[in-house]
């Protein structure tokens, strides 16, 4: 997706800079890190009934925008935003070339793992496989690298489901503390990525927009303080 | 995804019979119109703490399952669900060969529309089109009736900023009241396609399950009463 692309009255580079983060799970370990350099939303960011899709921050002109994991890495990889923090797992799939992830935030780590159903474990070793993922792509890629070719069927939830209603034989899906698996009947087999959140800009906002650059010093030296804690 | 593509040893046509629901805003609609049609969830269903994915029906041997609407269609076309009750939108956004959608059950009423920014509007009439989507098949097919070649950036939620932040010029979205698409500065500018929730049946297991042919029935009587009513 070429910056060249834009329509030549694209807001991109003006004012504010755009700073996208994901709703859920990482969020709730961003904010901490996001205030210690300097990006602190405005109240109305913290109200549940508020229909806003982006907010003010305070002290300094940037605009928050709160979308989902994938769509943040869709904004910041066409210029729409410039900055964002979204898991690892969402910056493999896409592998978008405009998307650059310089600092790994060390939160909002799991893992994307192959699960399969207990009670076959082991026993499946086809040339052909059907799996159920929302990663279509790394999952293709992992079994690529073994020499399976895998058809890919794309859910968006509920993946745990899949194996026992004959939809696919294997799963590939985040893994946290297990509990979901094992309450479906499911074993981790295989680890395929270790995750976590980074903080993730755009490749050309980051060469011509020096608050970008100043944004990526702010979060790496925050990051190195909390891991020298 | 030809039926004969499944395992040999898949659970597809044993007891129970699986049936469908998205998650949101259609379920609460569609609850009685399953009710009237001898679907009645067990009461772990309804509570808001159950991590469970699959739930017992009252009355019979069903299984329910409860998931992102775009699964409802996936389970169903790949006959991991025999039944399901999914917007036509979701139903046409796929076009799964598999998949028959035989009552419209009259509820779920929302439109598929194209909206721009109020301030360009109709000044834009270019060739070709970046246009910000959930449904990137129905926009491409809309955009290709009228020859105009669309480039669709696929967005999970929060279209309505895009226009803004220059990722897209338009957007296609659901709209119901319209007040989204207002408290943005965007206009509907045209209607794609009108919809409503229906009832989607495996064909396979249409042919070969009596349960799902009676099931259809059941619904088909349910929304004809509704509809003297």
């Amino acid at each position: 997706m070429p910056f060249a692309c834009l329509p030549p009255n694209a807001p991109l580079m003006s004012n504010p800079l755009i700073f996208a983060v994901p709703k859920g799970r990482i969020l709730d370990e961003a904010l901490p890190l996001m205030a210690a350099a300097g990006v602190v939303p405005e109240a109305e960011f913290h109200d549940k009934k508020s229909r806003a899709l982006s907010f003010a921050c305070e002290n300094n002109e940037m605009r928050i925008i709160r979308v989902r994991a994938f769509d943040v890495a869709t904004f910041v990889a066409h210029g729409a935003a410039s900055v964002g923090i979204v898991g690892s797992d969402v910056v493999e799939e896409f592998n978008f070339s405009d998307l650059y992830a310089p600092v790994d935030l060390d939160i909002g780590h799991c893992r994307l793992s192959v699960a399969e159903p207990v009670d076959v474990k082991g026993t499946t070793s086809a040339s052909h496989l059907r799996v159920a993922s929302k990663y279509p792509s790394l999952t293709r890629r992992h079994y690529e690298r073994q020499g399976i070719q895998a058809e890919v069927v794309k859910l968006n939830g509920a993946m745990e489901l899949a194996p026992g209603l004959g939809l696919a034989s294997r799963i590939v899906d985040l893994v946290s503390t297990g509990r979901t698996l094992k309450d479906n009947g499911l074993v981790e087999t295989s680890v395929i990525l270790q995750i976590s959140a980074r903080l993730i800009v755009n490749r050309a906002a980051l060469k011509t927009d020096e608050r970008v650059a100043a944004l990526v010093e702010a979060f790496r030296a925050v990051a190195a303080a909390r891991k020298a804690a």
